[in-house]
């Protein structure tokens, strides 16, 4: 369970994305390869997220909990671990307390 | 006033800098010459920050007013301009509408 606290080599977009008002503040990065990451913070809220693309959520502060869609359960995840979302899916995820802070890996 | 969209070869830091309840989040960046930068966005609110450093405040996208520490003129900057800051100072800042995107440069 460790936590990834740099990306090292990549090009950042300078401007932000910014969802649900501001409770979700992304930076895209993109890696030599071309490979597409964000780092992200999300703010103590209850959001639902599709996805288009598969994603990994891999925390590296606070914690959350998560549902994917179809499942029943909630699962609680913190910093050093991850978990896989399906592409053209969406989860349920509730923040409270501390910010939870993200490596969202795409594809 | 050209806009400054990417920066390209640095490390960046996961977790995010979250001032003001998240009304302003930023992600740092070093490049490989150890100079320090960060991106943000400053979501719509009225903000006075402190500064240790001399700053630079480079604007991506969005616009802001600021009245520096000391000066009782409120100025208006959008993206492609900069502001300067003094180090050991403070500037109020404020946002309306859609959210400031910003790089900070340190002195």
């Amino acid at each position: 369970m460790s936590i990834t606290e740099k990306l090292d080599g990549v090009a950042v977009t300078t401007k932000a994305n910014v969802y649900f008002d501001g409770k979700c503040v992304s930076h895209s990065v993109r890696f030599a390869d071309g490979t597409g990451k964000s780092v992200g913070v999300i703010l103590p809220a209850a959001l639902t997220f599709n996805t288009g693309a598969p994603e990994v959520m891999e925390g590296v502060a606070g914690s959350c909990r998560v549902r994917l869609k179809g499942e029943a359960e909630w699962k609680t995840y913190g910093a050093g671990e991850s978990f896989d979302v399906p592409g053209n899916s969406s989860f349920d995820i509730e923040v409270s307390g501390e910010p939870y802070h993200y490596i969202c890996h795409f594809g």
